[in-house]
């Protein structure tokens, strides 16, 4: 029996996973772990907690030390040693031990490239001054605690509104600084669409964060404090004791590139479903490579630590002689601040739309996490998108104080089967009063989505609102219509439309709407059955609110 | 077009449902709503927590009134009104108005029968004694809030260690009542298999409850001073202000039988999977039906409100001309006590025994509800029960403190799809420190499945421990071995396996386990590869106290 020898470049979640399992799989194996930084297998997630003193001991960070690697694996890592080339003829790799400069060979049989991604830094004016941090490695958040404290920081501008960002922003809030959020686009959380992320953007500001959005960085300066001040394209100007720079990663392929080996058209490392390379003998895996999405179809770098894991385990399979495959990535993710949770699954419209899918719909929910007569039942923010062909659910996103992880958890599953919101009306899930509904918020939204599907409830569009053809009708009660109505509503209460039904128009669409779209409902199949053209605008005034704030950036 | 008249009998969840969605689907149909108790649509499982004072205001126990019913869905509704008897050849049914004792018939073109189950009251001695209740129905809960009141009562006896009989037991020590369960069988929660009830029940005591199982109740009486006194098959006595009945359901099947309507092998209603019964022109759904449980493709009676609403859909769905199906049950449940939750979903070890089903393996393990470098982590106890021909999975049972629901809501949707071991494996869940694991617990169970069925990980028999063929083999550290360890068990630390393997024997099976199962998985990785007879005891020293605990019973 030959000993093979598997070379892991990179340990962190991807690179780690595979060498773990090459291990269990293989006795003989000789296996080498290298990473050119000082840990191998630490928790990247856990950086931003970290930084804001919620993980309060570092070493809780580190999740298997290389005596764990050497004693329980009989694997050999040597972290501060970077591989600088790849030698695809000989199998072998060039080193250097970062210490000592030291160049050496390292021989392969099997090389496994989990380089990760970096942070994105732009070629900025200032972007290398001093307290403009990345969130990548330990030492990157000890930089940044030793900063705080030194500076007795009480400001910070986040550049980037994406998870790591809003992460960032929460805990260094947390320490109690000031801080800015800045982001070029027009949302925080790009997995989501603009109106899920508006009450995202709400809630940060809800919690004292400066939002900035829709503004690019256009440069970094030192103001005459000694301040950081982050000039905008706009001509605005953000101070803060540090900056937090959170735009984004990179794929870390220079030396896959170097060596010769495919990319692929986004950019990441090309690998096939058993995370193959180019080359017979090199595997990738993690945020490196470009994978498929299953819900578009279409390659896709998706940076995230369940995939990174997921792939590792494939690779070493493969390694050992087995054949596994990668079913591809479907985007699962959440994020958590300041009490909420933000998670999605799938594809979001603007995903469908830029894959140039537009068999489609969608409907918005605002059900209770569970039922409303037991105390203290939160709102869950749901978005449910959906093929209008045949009803394949595409994706979801929630927002949401409790148990939004459980329904997208729910729908991720669903989507993992190629299931249909027929499916989810007829999902069983748990239900006590505390946990949920006899119709659980998953089931609901399956019942809106098949609704619209069976023509019982068909679907308004809210981007035609205020289109002259259509009549707009507020079925809630007198006193909330007073409160606020979307401009132009005519309101007649749900409880009176039978008896009042000929003052609508028989010869023009009417779009009902009501607090979330239960009424709404019930409203539509009134009409519907009595020859009127009705519609229902899903989520009611709730989804109006955030669609209409979402289009005033 | 006729206008038909729909008449049905019991105006909880699956008759209820079933009327708005009739109206939903046929504005024009005459529909009305029969109930012999005082409310419709009332929330009958939240009256634990009225009774506990969790819900302070009883009409948030009512969702929805008459007035709605009329107002909203032009259904009348008739409160107290008892049907007595069908009239299959006419059509007509025989109601009595509680109030007057005025009997008179009226007709249907469609009849649902949505009568519920009633309390299980065995005809012990002293069985009608005041102050021994059951929990069916908003005045049985007025009843017992008066009689704690009026009695001042400090003590309670619950009779019965299922859903309702857990949270009347939490909910009475809620109000300062010492209170003790008695349960026949040796386990509560009878849905879970016993060693998974065994923590449930060492909570319940750790909470104050005095736990009598394995214990009939032979009799009921009253002391001198006051108290109700129950006598137990083993000579017990229990004593307390007042007892709850909590032993169980029985469907309400007087009317149906009378009218000669086919009954299952359960003793519930015969329905087809349109919720017809045996006679064209009647339906019948909810508790008092049977359906069938979708793993065990068994005739089965599941008393809850998810299925019920789900059945009063589909029944209003086929009165109505479409062609839809219920697709069985999968007995997804859950129940909160003492800030823990104890939740399952398909079919139990028990429950497969029954059906003479033993094509199956299962799984334990302790997974943390996020990762454990996050602050908070809390344990799940989890099993999982699958098909050893194929991977399916059959069942799933946890308790714990944190993100039980999602978890077994996730398993019960890969249930639904028909999924197996192998797709929990490669879900994509949502993880961030707070939320979760890069490998979800779920997908862990799925490892640790799919690890057994590929033969990387076989499963030793719990069962089998003690057998004098087999070494037991405890791979933890000597420290934690030195605090508690099988017996019989021989201390190897995993990390010096590779280096003293000669010392175990070659010959035997040998039954590894650690602290929850990991350490034992890789043990059982290298001796697997040199050679050895290695099988891991899944779940560890965690799962083998709650075995041996629950074998005490």
């Amino acid at each position: 029996m030959s000993r093979k020898k598997i070379v892991i470049i990179g340990g962190v979640a991807g690179g780690a996973s595979c060498a773990a399992r090459c291990r269990r799989l293989d006795e003989t194996a000789e296996i080498l772990l290298l990473d050119r930084g000082p840990y191998v297998s630490f928790a990247n997630c856990g950086l931003p907690y970290y930084v804001g003193d919620v993980i309060k001991d570092e070493s809780k960070l580190l999740l298997a030390s290389e005596a764990l690697f050497r004693d329980r694996f009989n694997i050999e890592v040597r972290t501060r040693h970077e591989a600088v080339a790849i030698d695809r003829d000989k199998r072998e790799i060039e080193v250097r031990e970062l210490a000592t400069g030291r160049v050496y060979r390292e021989s392969y049989d099997v090389l496994v490239l989990s380089p990760g991604a970096m942070a994105v830094r732009p070629p900025l004016p200032g972007i290398d001054l001093p307290g403009i941090f990345v969130m990548r490695s330990i030492p990157d958040s000890r930089d940044v605690r030793a900063w705080i404290d030194a500076k007795q920081a009480k400001s910070a501008v986040v550049v980037g509104g994406g998870f790591i960002g809003l992460e960032m922003a929460e805990n260094l809030a947390h320490r109690g600084l000031s801080v800015t959020v800045v982001e070029m686009l027009n949302q925080v959380m790009p997995p989501l669409d603009p109106e899920m992320a508006q009450p995202v953007q709400q809630h940060m500001k809800d919690h004292g964060i400066k939002m900035a959005l829709g503004d690019g960085v256009a440069g970094f300066e030192t103001n005459g404090t000694g301040q950081l001040v982050v000039s905008t394209k706009s001509g605005a100007a953000h101070a803060g004791d540090l900056v937090i720079l959170a735009i984004g990663v990179r794929p870390e392929t220079a030396l896959a590139k170097a060596a010769g080996l495919e990319l692929g058209e986004r950019g990441g490392i090309r690998v096939d479903d058993q995370m193959h390379t180019s080359d017979p003998h090199i595997w990738a895996v993690g945020d490196a490579v470009e994978t498929r999405d299953i819900v578009t179809n279409q390659a896709t770098l998706i940076p995230l630590a369940g995939p990174a894991n997921r792939q590792g385990r494939i690779a070493a399979d493969v390694i050992c002689g087995r054949d596994s495959h990668f079913r591809g990535v479907q985007g699962t993710a959440i994020c958590g601040v300041f009490g909420i949770a933000v998670a999605s699954t799938g594809a979001s419209e603007k995903a469908l739309q830029r894959a140039g899918i537009t068999d489609y719909e969608k409907v918005y929910l605002h059900p209770n996490h569970h039922v409303g007569y037991y105390p203290g039942a939160k709102s869950i923010n749901l978005k449910l998108i959906f093929r209008k062909s045949d009803g394949r659910i595409l994706g979801a996103q929630a927002v949401g104080e409790a148990d939004v992880a459980r329904r997208i958890d729910v729908i991720a599953t669903a989507i993992q089967f190629g299931g249909t919101v027929y499916d989810l009306e007829e999902a069983e899930l748990c239900y006590a009063p505390q946990f949920g509904g006899a119709k659980d918020p998953v089931n609901f939204a399956g019942m809106i989505a098949s609704n619209a599907l069976r023509g019982d409830n068909p679907l308004a569009d809210w981007g035609q609102l205020g289109s002259e053809s259509v009549f707009l009708l507020d079925v809630r009660d007198p006193d909330e219509f007073e409160e606020g109505h979307i401009p132009g509503a005519v309101n007649l209460p749900l409880n009176e439309i039978r008896s009042r039904m000929e003052e609508l128009p028989r010869d023009r669409e009417i779009s009902i709407y009501c607090g979330v779209g239960q009424r709404a409902y019930y409203a539509t199949r009134i009409l519907l059955q009595n020859g009127y053209h009705a519609r229902n605008l899903a989520g009611g005034i709730r989804t109006y609110k955030q669609i209409e704030a979402a289009n005033r950036y």
